[in-house]
């Protein structure tokens, strides 16, 4: 059974990835890509964070939920492969569909409580700790950004709403069962405005992370591996230890190169192998037609209904 | 964890309010509403009803998973909330996505054994029998409500089979614990058609409660508080008790006007802060885009497939 | 609570049949095969699966989570239906909305560790063993399904996945229990390239199973039921013993005829009650309009919200 919930973490953290270079890619790139990071980077990372004898563990690095695993390390490899892969030819982008938005964020919100409360491992006061911080977290995240949107001049939006709630997710996860509610509140609030304003900072440059992995992941998982130093109880920069601080910072400098520039050489790699992007005519009619041959055609009598 | 259990109630409750005056509302206005409702009206009649020294507890008033806290609240202020408002410009209105509406109906249906189950506040027997009995009132009233479609000679519709359901639900929160099988099964049957009744007879009045709040949740709160009180074990009239139904109908009055008048002052406060509806103009171009700048529009690569 | 968990197994069955006769079927026809359906078919071949006294258990024939009951009594029923509704008049079919199939084999997947390792009645190593054996064959099936679609010359595409994953979950069901990873992955292998070649073979026919059911559910079930009595353990063929795999074998047959042969019965008693299909305009009409009067009609407002 740990070993199933551990797979829950390990595949996630490839998947966090799609979305720096979605709709460019070519799908046996993107398959051989998966493959050599799960084993080459995710495996190394996650032994030296959470195996008794990790290195990192040994230097009191904490992450309870896979903050610096999962979502750091997803954060650094997108912006590998964004970098790598270069920008779409077609850089504007629009929700597709924000219904379907709303519905993957209470999804993601409910099923993240099974990622950090299911991080105690036993049903006990910890989960419950755990459980709490987490909606604590990521409520205050989300109500710091649409705020902040507000505060800037930007209007209060759903998508907005959502994106926040998911950064305050990310940044609680290293220290969910290492805060109180207080901290936690905190954590949210500083993570969504650091990761607010490095999502616009980011449309600025020339990179295309399509779906702003980076910005939310990578800055979140940052902002929370930091928090955590400062508030982990008995451990904490706010109780008086410097040592898990000063091993954080270490450890956050080391994950930051490692992932980057190992995914880095990754891509690179998996570009020898086969073309990592799909053709310039493919991508300009789209992957779901010319890689899948799945298309939004309505059928005809859906179309006739909409004349009735 | 029981904080957070209680929380979920407590956020449910405005969120349904919402249904009234969708599509008009200020964002801002709304926004207020919400604090104030929540503290205002909600927190104290949690406390009447489930606080050992609630008043409404004290006389036997039995509410098992939120029937008269959640959804008869909800209700009154939905009902306050039209008529304060006022209509929308254009009344009309089409379901936007009927899979949409069944996929949220299976969650809500789902998520309301967390609800009523969980109301029994250990895995035991009684969140069993809380559990069946949900299940079978939603059933039952699901089924009611297309066959009364039916039988009167509307068509019978995967929306009524929706509806009907939720009704069911509603119904039997306040009875899940204190019911058999047999009596949720009528609970539902009894709610769906009254319920069936008040959604047909408000399309005949001027009142613009957008997505039938009041005729769904308020009324099938009302039924169900009534039928608790008839059927409840060692206490309903069934079983020869008098005192539960006399108070029963005492608290119905109570809650009633206290949660219509204090949500009806409410609303008039918010007013003064604020312009509680947008303008004309945001009306007819749809709060989505005038309110938050979110539109369902698709790209242009998917308007291509199309036509492919 | 065992009722009710037994309840989802009798409500899945005849739900499944319903994909092959889609968009042809009158509604109250479709009520009374139901009905009948549950009560003659269902329930006699869950007795004689499940019940200590059941001819099929006696003979120590093995259905860890209704292999047999469910799916391929639902997929004999579907071929039945589909032999005697005949062919819709407009066979091409597209998929209406490829988003939903992603999301719904990802609640089927979830939910389907609800059924498997719920099978184990308790919170066991047995439930974590089948929990872990379901999610291989089904992670097995789906990368077959894709990778045999690319070997025949096909493109890879998401419902590809989607439905490899469904036959792994179908084929893994009856054995889920009762076999090792290994064993799972290979079940989930033989599954997919079968049920594969069964899909692509029924495009040959005149046969118009809409959505597949026979070749997914009915072969993913007989699948399933073989190798269950090859890789059982301490019963199945690999461990030498023959006994379980000539009852299996014995049941495939009894179930095959009962289930098609009692279908093919009910489906035409039905059609004597009332007619089994719409009219011919109904038909071109889309069963949603002319049925239920639900169209996916767009408001104004968001018509307007696509051209700006």
């Amino acid at each position: 059974m740990f070993a199933l919930f551990q797979l829950k973490f390990a595949i996630i953290t490839p998947a966090l990835i799609t979305g720096s270079f979605a709709e460019r890619v070519k799908f046996t790139s993107y398959l051989i890509f998966m493959c050599l990071f799960s084993l080459l980077i995710y495996c190394p990372l996650a032994h030296w964070t959470w195996h008794p004898d990790g290195f990192l563990r040994v230097w009191g690095v904490l992450d309870f939920a896979g903050g610096t695993v999962v979502h750091m390390s997803a954060g650094f490899a997108a912006l590998a492969g964004a970098y790598v892969l270069g920008k779409r030819q077609d850089k504007q982008h629009h929700p597709a569909n924000i219904p379907f938005i709303i519905l993957g964020t209470g999804m993601l919100w409910f099923g993240w409580f099974g990622f950090n409360a299911g991080s105690a491992l036993y049903a006990n006061g910890l989960a419950v700790q755990a459980f709490a911080t987490t909606n604590m977290a990521s409520a205050s995240a989300m109500i710091t950004w649409v705020m902040f949107d507000a505060l800037v001049g930007r209007k209060i939006s759903a998508m907005g709403a959502c994106i926040g709630a998911v950064v305050g997710l990310v940044a609680i996860t290293p220290a969910a069962g290492f805060v109180n509610l207080g901290q936690s509140v905190f954590i949210g609030f500083v993570a969504a405005i650091v990761s607010n304003m490095a999502v616009y900072y980011k449309q600025q440059t020339s990179l295309d992370d399509t779906l702003d992995v980076f910005p939310c992941h990578g800055v979140g998982g940052i902002v929370g591996m930091i928090l955590t130093a400062v508030f982990a109880k008995d451990a904490g920069l706010v109780y008086g230890h410097y040592e898990t601080f000063k091993f954080h910072m270490l450890a956050l400098l080391i994950v930051s190169v490692f992932t980057f520039g190992g995914s880095y050489v990754i891509f690179k790699i998996t570009g020898w192998i086969t073309n990592l992007r799909v053709s310039p005519e493919d991508e300009r009619l789209g992957l779901d037609i010319s890689q899948h041959s799945e298309t939004l055609r309505t059928s005809a009598k859906i179309d006739l209904s909409t004349t009735s």
